[in-house]
């Protein structure tokens, strides 16, 4: 039996595949493994039986078996270790390639949900523009530094890895926000990412939930 | 030869632990493994030699033979996978224990952090006392959480595990806030992990370098 996991049964992003499943989708897609969604609404992430899978009560969830796991970085590696395509066989380069998701997670994707939250909840403060550059220029610290260790290679430490995937998707998160454009390499990195196969797999697979066509995966 | 990780040559919590070098610290305690710092200036982290062992210019690194890594996270993991001591044998359980270090850094750390940021960069900002509760409340939200489903248990899952420690470690940048003490099992988890001697050990070495005793570890 294939992992289910679960996602939302109405993405905020309206399918823009900005929402935290579309990473384990695209890690699943690589490593060519077939999976099931359990979508799931706002009020049923609040209850007791979500909660019992999810601490937090956020998506994805990964069900397997007698096995169940939370928090997206940890499901990508889970995935990313037990099939090959999303990590390499040798030893260091795989340590290096784990230290990138959470440089993704850690250290890229804090002060780009933060920009995201700020945008959303608070637009009708007193504050809002005036504490917006400093948010974006926390963006733009982490973007530089970024943009300087790729240079003009292709992805982040050899071949494309689980890294490059957490990597791109937490970039993607800048969507609309004019700030990935002042690197163009980083730019060029995400296209990269959104060009394989598997990532416009993914893709298709949650627009599909939004679009409201037929939902099996 | 044992591993070299780097520290804050003057850290800024001033030998209360709190510093990321702390979590890798504990991890070596809890394996029984050597370890040997070199500690930063602030200056020479922004140097290009410094960038090219962190391309964030944070502390700390991993560096073992030709292997360097960098992220707390990655080099707790790393160290987790190598010596036993900080994962269960049991590989369900062990994907389980990896959920929880993805969780302390990437849903409750993220709060913490944005808390203490605004108390030390936005303590001067106009809208610096109408923002603090509602930071408090995202703390609060996740603690909450936390709370619930640590119960009256001694650990997050099982045996104490390098998610244990990588939360405590998180949970204890909360250290004068106040908002740790709302839950008192999150207190005791906490208290918990600060009494076990791997943990004093490595508090110890990371004092010694603010006091400027043996820097030797």
């Amino acid at each position: 039996m294939a992992p289910t996991i679960t996602a939302f049964e109405r993405s905020p992003d309206r399918g823009k595949g900005l929402a935290r499943d579309m990473r384990v989708r695209w890690a699943f897609e690589e490593a060519g493994q077939p999976y099931d969604v359990r979508l799931v609404s706002f009020e049923q992430m609040r209850a007791p039986a979500y909660r019992a899978l999810h601490p937090f009560g956020q998506i994805p969830t990964f069900e397997e078996g007698g096995l169940t796991l939370f928090e997206s970085g940890s499901i990508v590696l889970h995935i990313a270790e037990r099939h090959p395509g999303l990590l390499p066989d040798d030893a260091n380069a795989r340590a290096r390639a784990i230290s990138w998701i959470f440089a993704a997670l850690d250290t890229v994707e804090p002060p780009i949900v933060d920009r995201s939250m700020a945008t959303i909840v608070e637009r009708d403060k007193p504050w809002y523009e005036a504490r917006l550059p400093m948010l974006d220029d926390r963006v733009r610290k982490r973007l530089g530094q970024l943009s300087t260790r790729l240079g003009d290679t292709d992805w982040l430490d050899g071949a494309f890895s689980a890294g490059d995937l957490m990597m791109v998707t937490v970039l993607r998160r800048l969507n609309g926000s004019g700030l990935l454009e002042e690197h163009p390499n980083l730019a060029a990195y995400v296209a990269r990412g959104e060009a394989r196969p598997a990532f416009k797999r993914a893709f298709e697979a949650q627009l599909v939930v939004f679009t409201g066509g037929p939902s099996s995966v």
